[in-house]
């Protein structure tokens, strides 16, 4: 089996870019805005938005499920204030959650939270356990920058987040690190700020002892971690002058990597760099990088055939493709579980 | 002949920290702070604190030449205004030009330039002049970011930074893009700014014209290119979506980037993705990892071991030394022209 953990609807009826669109020209006078119920998608637009697309080029390329969230890029916690973000996670969420009940076997829903500048994340709380108790969502994902590239929140280890951690922890969902666009002119989001966040997010673990007091977290990193595994010497030699435990022991029980890394000479050092158990399988399909690769013939995202091309063992590339993510995702192992796989 | 690009004057004689200390205390009342000349350093002191650090590693490890700037992390171009930065680049310049004469055959000078954050870079000129006429320096090191961490200034490609790049191509001088130290706590400074700064300046030129208005210009980007070789994928599929030439012809007769980085996986990626004229030798030390490798008994920033190991040629290995600095660097190589080298 092999399991995609990280995929958004980036193909949406364009509907919901239409509500979001005059969600936003009436942030001012959200009374003039457009209610939840004027935003009408049929099962039948779902359905052929997801066929014509993921499904079809999941069925091309050979992978089964995908744990699937809100276009990341869409989320967009920096416009309006919570009230803004409650209503349009709520509405991103519940789409997500549709598709997986139209394709059970083949999505699964995880959620944006609704975030917003300076807003406490424990307000995120109820929208959480609304995924997780009314969807079946095993996973979320978390915004360490929900202002769009200021980086004015504090830190993940920040006491602040340890509400969410808390939920987290209590109903065993892990949370992807994921920002979304960037309103800063200096960050292109998905060739900058989206890297750039790994790497932060992950800074900020390793200088902290957030998984001292949160032993069970767990967090995983797209797009490969970053700058993370191509200066994993680097990273070992700034904790180790810390003083901080080896990376194995501080952070690798708690922090897991994608696999959305485009080309064959990423993949490789991943999968040499990182411990095999910290890799999950992903290509966050269909998303930022969307073009066939000249130099192979192969669409760039599809990281499968890189996982397929790299020099591990069969049992590695089983725990990638499969072990790993049902590890990380235990509502998710649960879920297949009940459905006897 | 071995030449690190990418060396800082981290070990300094403490009356300059001293120094820089007492200006910052007096930061709202100039008058009352340091005078220039109160900044007394001899000669021997400044031998002391290069042969028995840097110096001493060089002949250990078997570098022959460091290009050799001010101490990065001290740059803090955001504390003060633009005089305060101007008296205290003037003062770092002239210690790495003072470095410079006292170690001909091992140093030779890079400029730090007085950048503020809202100031205008033209600013610059002057001091960027003075050390290329009065010190014979041979590059500098640019600042994308002198808000340290608030990402308030505009990208490299805005034309407001136009006037340093005319006196680049001018004068023959490719910059370094190095930020200096986070005065936010959401980045660690070496750990995560630095090499976001590295693959946010990679993009902000890759989504600019800027190589068109400026075919000479040449940018070092440090720390193996942050993020961007390990994502060579992504990069090129986002250049394509973007109807950019390839990254070959769009970018990497202008780009280079150094081996800051602290591992052979690392080193073996670098080598593999990019061509090897766009690869230049430096370890920048002694710089931000300093201990010893305990998977290889080896300090974590000897990257001529990593140099020597990778799977390169005798001719590409003497492009990484020693060639390739010469070309980005053409007053370098005039330099050592001189004196018969």
């Amino acid at each position: 089996m092999i399991i995609d953990c990280h995929g958004h609807y980036t193909t949406a009826p364009k509907a919901l870019e239409d509500w979001r669109n005059r969600q936003i020209a009436n942030l001012n006078t959200p009374e003039l805005g457009p209610k939840v119920a004027e935003l009408d998608i049929s099962d039948d637009e779902l359905r052929e938005s997801i066929e014509a697309n993921q499904l079809r080029l999941m069925k091309e390329r050979g992978s089964d499920l995908t744990i699937f969230s809100p276009r990341a890029s869409f989320m967009a916690h920096h416009i309006g204030d919570f009230n803004t973000s409650a209503t349009w996670a709520a509405i991103c969420n519940e789409l997500c959650a549709r598709v997986a009940q139209l394709f059970p076997e083949h999505f699964i829903g995880a959620a944006m939270l609704p975030q917003s500048p300076g807003a406490d994340p424990a307000s995120c709380i109820p929208e959480l356990e609304r995924c997780v108790k009314e969807y079946g969502m095993v996973g979320i994902n978390l915004n360490p920058d929900p202002s769009g590239g200021h980086w004015n929140a504090p830190p993940l280890s920040d006491k602040s987040w340890y509400p969410i951690y808390e939920k987290m922890v209590e109903y065993g969902i892990p949370a992807m690190i994921h920002v979304s666009t960037s309103c800063n002119p200096c960050f292109h989001t998905t060739g900058a700020h989206y890297l750039n966040a790994d790497t932060t997010a992950f800074m900020q673990c390793l200088t902290s002892d957030l998984f001292k007091d949160f032993p069970d977290l767990k967090f995983l990193i797209p797009h490969g971690g970053g700058a993370v595994p191509y200066h994993w010497g680097r990273f070992r030699g700034l904790a180790q002058e810390m003083k901080k435990p080896l990376l194995s022991e501080h952070l690798l029980n708690n922090i897991f990597f994608d696999t959305c890394v485009y080309h064959q000479p990423g993949i490789d050092l991943l999968t040499k760099v990182m411990p095999v158990k910290n890799v999950l399988f992903a290509s966050e399909m269909i998303g930022a990088v969307r073009g066939i690769d000249p130099e192979t013939g192969n669409y760039y995202d599809d990281t499968k055939r890189y996982i397929e091309a790299a020099a591990i063992s069969d049992a590695d590339r089983r725990a990638i493709f499969e072990d790993n993510a049902r590890h990380v995702f235990p509502r998710l192992d649960a879920a297949l579980k009940e459905q006897g796989l």
